[in-house]
């Protein structure tokens, strides 16, 4: 198989853990008789510096011309600090989903059973997780239109849906959840927001379409705190862009750490593959980051993207295998881990490199 | 001292917990020689039911007529299932906390040590956990204006707040954060929503003010991942009204079930207690709920209305001696609990008042 894949490293940690993920697509490759070509571009903060916009015309060309794009992460303290500047990383990001039409961004919430111990939550509340988020990435008060009135005494978003929208996402979180154990979880604020209402009408409607899969409605507060009580309880679900944000945030704490969540961003074109977590500049550039789930948003690529699921499956068992032998980064040891098995992103990287070659 | 108190049970378990709020009250009032006189009214769906609107103007005229008021919970599956209804329950709390300007919600984490079990995260994780939040209640996405166009293929809601809005509750959260461990963590999405920026440039000016504490600024995704990962980190948290809904129910679980939590919502006139809970009519009717939290919220209305502090203690400590003595209710039960300490809505609340009269 022929593709051509760009790197968007971005900003902070997103440098390192990028390289790893290339560096399994390309053992991919060579083991598997692919021919993977590579092609590299800057976001975020990262292209701030370099052209003073946080998506340059040029790597929104190439990531449209490409069959599928491997992303770091985004984000540096500087914006986050100044509420009044007018270019910030976010942007490209937003941008770069909004122009690709990356409107479902597929969550897994895929448990080893090596890291049960590194979560804060019980390892009997955790045993058997495994969920799908689907949110939606390219509407709601995310892209609604923004106000700040002129003397800085008010300032608005607006949280906005149309029905199309809801109705593209749930259809893929619909057959997403036929393969699976056939449950949906819608998630709102029906009791509150006109946008949830709209939301929930809509799901109602494909429900009786799919009637084969059990739905239930449930309020993004109940949601979030059924997630820390009972996570087992949910298989796939659905909901809205920052509700997703938050939850699937929340879930990461599942898995053990944030550093361990891949995701895919899929719609009308491109696919876009990418670690939940953020550019971390409190640690970037210290070999700590935990490559992993970096490595795993290849995996979904090589899945979702170019239908390789053999391919997608050797990358997943390397990383089990890896963890199977005891190595953690240090987001995932815990008190009993030895020091010898806590490894940098390096070391851990070149780890998974290993088993998948055996 | 004299006060009058109106009872709102509102709907499900509302009314079942709300006597045992009350009754510890009333005991209170006999055992320290208050004189307290109690009134009660209608709200949510009983108010529906019963006149058509979910906040009658009797209601209202007694509550702004009152000393403080103890609600119990409203809604209804019945209005959940049906996003087209035009007349709900929730308009009934949404309205009042409005007309009283109950601006400020605060959701206390207390954390009692006998149940360090009772919760799905590690006891090694939970001990030491001692939050309180701060949430806004009459503003953002919740008030903003609603549309719906006319062929139902779009909705939306404002999310908005005025500066002013923003300073006062930012002012009430560092004055309590003075009085308890003199930090404060401000959650937003100012990297995303512009009323996240006004949130943020006016609580930057504030933490000049308040040098004395410390502030941090937290995305909402990482707060909520963070609280579960790491509840000890947090002291008071501020935040807006959407985003204050869904971590304080997620915070439930530290406190091992949301039939644990209280809230005082405050502001320029009645104080109004209630549990974080909700109506629950899975349950309802069935002597299951957890009155704990009702009577907690009856502590927080002595020491936040009234400024009576050791008869709130009192309360707290009755409520701690009914746990340590081993009592439960299903929700806070776990495993190991023998079933002869299972109690019902009634027989907890009884005990309550045992250990308050000894
Ligand atoms: C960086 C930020 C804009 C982004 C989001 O909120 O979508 C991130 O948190 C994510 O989840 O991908
Ligand atoms: C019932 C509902 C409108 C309410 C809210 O969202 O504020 C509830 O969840 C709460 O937290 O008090």
């Amino acid at each position: 198989m022929k593709k051509n894949i760009l790197i968007i490293p971005g900003d902070g940690i997103g440098q390192e853990v990028t390289t790893w993920g290339k560096q399994v697509l390309e053992a991919i490759a060579q083991q598997y008789g692919h021919a993977f070509s590579f092609d590299e571009a800057i976001m975020g903060h990262t292209a701030i510096e370099a052209t003073g916009s946080p998506l340059p015309d040029e790597t929104l060309e190439k990531a449209k011309a490409s069959d599928a794009i491997l992303f770091g992460a985004i984000g540096h303290a500087k914006y986050d600090n100044d509420p009044s500047a007018k270019v910030r990383p976010e942007q490209g990001l937003l941008k770069i989903r909004k122009e690709l039409g990356l409107y479902a961004n597929l969550r897994p919430i895929l448990l080893f059973d090596e890291l049960l111990d590194a979560s804060s939550l019980k390892p009997e509340v955790l045993r058997g997780t495994d969920i799908l988020f689907f949110r939606e990435l390219t509407g709601d008060v995310y892209f609604g239109e923004k106000k700040r009135n002129d003397d800085n005494t008010f300032a608005s978003d607006l949280m906005n849906y149309h029905r199309y929208e809801v109705e593209r996402i749930a259809r893929k979180a619909y057959e997403a959840a036929r393969t699976r154990n056939k449950r949906l979880c819608s998630v709102d604020k029906a009791n509150v927001l006109e946008t949830s209402r709209l939301w929930r009408e809509v799901v109602q409607e494909l429900a009786k379409e799919y009637a084969d899969v059990e739905t239930e409605h449930m309020f993004i507060d109940n949601a979030a705190m059924q997630l820390v009580k009972n996570p087992k309880k949910f298989d796939v679900v659905l909901t809205a862009n920052l509700f997703g944000d938050i939850l699937t945030d929340e879930a990461s704490q599942i898995a053990g750490s944030m550093g361990m969540l891949a995701s895919a961003s899929i719609g009308d074109g491109t696919g876009f593959f990418e670690p939940i977590h953020g550019s971390a500049h409190d640690i970037a550039g210290q070999n700590k980051a935990n490559p992993l789930a970096s490595i795993l948003s290849a995996a979904l690529m090589l899945d979702i993207a170019f239908g390789l699921q053999a391919e997608a499956k050797a990358v997943t068992k390397a990383v089990a295998d890896t963890l199977k032998a005891g190595w953690r980064t240090g987001d995932i040891a815990n008190a009993e881990t030895p020091a010898d098995r806590i490894l940098g992103t390096n070391e851990m990287g070149a780890k998974v490199l290993e088993f998948l070659a055996s």
